[in-house]
């Protein structure tokens, strides 16, 4: 239903990313799937889960599979560290384990980097040919074709057309060290605030996060911007999350129902090379 | 989501009532139950289903048993005709089978019948003693207590405060001949119109109902209005199922979320006594 208000198109969905298969974060899929049949989809879908949701698959194609005339798979996910999941030519999607009381990952989606372009007015300058253009464009360092041995240096010639954007998906966690590593220089980056501080006792028991703990994240990430969410029904009035975050994180912002965050494209023409 | 958009508690709901095992008549439930369970329910839950529901619940209580601190009952709906399955001192709910491609059932919830009410300006006039008008109130007639031999019709000493109401809720389901009986002089009749009378045979194939087919129910049942939802998302703009079905039953409505319709007690004072 809220894909729908917001405009979304059900039928273009074709992978789902499941953090953990409490009920909170998994029973819409019920619905969505559902949806998907009546709307006449013949078009596999693919629900990357931790390795537990393989038998609650099965368990419910076996009371409703007949109503499905398209192919769900589970993909399990598994494994320290980053591990990429997904991939089309121009983005990935890679999931990092979580810190909570079930299997739990988080999702960093990132574009690729995109294939260097060479500065318009050096090719005309210096007349480069197309064998050194092709090679510029794939990073390396170019020795001229005309024998003079000169030698083009790849970060005078180039620039990144855009720099990737990356959004990264955590929820829900307990603070750990390693967290920040997973998704360093993210542009948004979405964590979980269940509690305030002054519950920190019972954030660590149900090994949830604070708003201070998210804020700290984003911080030691160096994130570009920072998304709230999973709040504590406790909470009539959400401010005292933001402002809570704000003072360790300034760009923190709400996540709340129909709010759009964009990442806008830089151009990079005059920044240097930076490797992946 | 939706309840609680409209203002409803949830954790004051006791007893739900599923009428087949379609996924748009059921996988709500995942996500209500899980809410309740957040919300800190302790309180038992009973659900109304068809037999197959059974296996159903089991399977997701082996899953997701673990966050639940309170009971989740499946009582099965069986049976021909109409079969008391609710009942609280003031009112019932009912259940009748449906005629669809799956074991299905509607619900009629109506009030009880109230004991009856002796007329005020009779007891004063007539003097009639405590006992008299205990067993008026029963619904006897009464030979009075005098020793003259006169018999008190209770028709006309008495009268019902009120007209018990009552709410019939017919999805999914294909025409068919006993379902007027089951919900005879129904107040608000809920009965699905997934298509228009074009449509009938594609109506027929899925077992469902044309807006005509719901207005003839309505019609034949005497029923006091009728809504009609499960509009097929083939219809962008209902007011033409709303229109097939009010050339048969002008008191028809659309079932729209959001909408209220009321059933207004109506004082019998001046009616004759009616048995149940």
């Amino acid at each position: 239903m809220q894909l729908r208000k917001y405009g979304f198109s059900i039928l273009k969905i074709q992978n789902i990313f499941i953090s953990h298969v409490h009920g909170d974060h998994l029973f819409g899929i019920y619905g969505l799937l559902s949806t998907m049949s009546m709307l006449g989809r013949t078009a596999p879908v693919f629900i990357y889960a931790p390795t537990e949701f393989s038998a609650i698959l099965s368990d419910f194609l076996r009371h409703f599979g007949g109503m499905f005339k398209y192919d769900i798979s589970h993909i399990p996910l598994k494994g320290e560290g980053l591990n990429t999941i997904f991939e089309t030519k121009s983005f990935e999607v890679l999931s990092f384990p979580l810190n909570h009381r079930i299997e739990c990952y988080g999702f960093l989606f990132r574009e690729k980097y995109p294939r260097r372009n060479v500065h318009k007015y050096l090719i005309e300058k210096e007349s480069l040919t197309l064998k050194e253009i092709a090679r510029l464009k794939d990073g390396e360092d170019v020795t001229r074709d005309d024998g003079s041995g000169e030698i083009l240096k790849n970060n005078k010639y180039t620039y990144l057309p855009y720099k990737p954007r990356s959004f990264a998906y955590c929820s829900d966690t307990a603070p750990f060290g390693a967290l920040k590593s997973y998704i360093k220089g993210v542009d948004l980056l979405y964590h979980e605030a269940t509690f305030t501080s002054d519950m920190a006792e019972m954030a660590k028991a149900t090994m949830h996060s604070t708003a201070s703990d998210a804020a700290q994240v984003a911080k030691e990430a160096c994130a570009g911007k920072l998304v709230i969410g999973h709040y504590s029904s406790r909470y009539k009035e959400l401010t005292v999350l933001l402002k809570e975050a704000r003072n360790i994180f300034p760009d923190t912002y709400l996540a709340e129902e129909g709010t759009e965050f964009d990442i806008p494209m830089k151009n990079k023409e005059n920044d240097v090379y930076e490797n992946n």
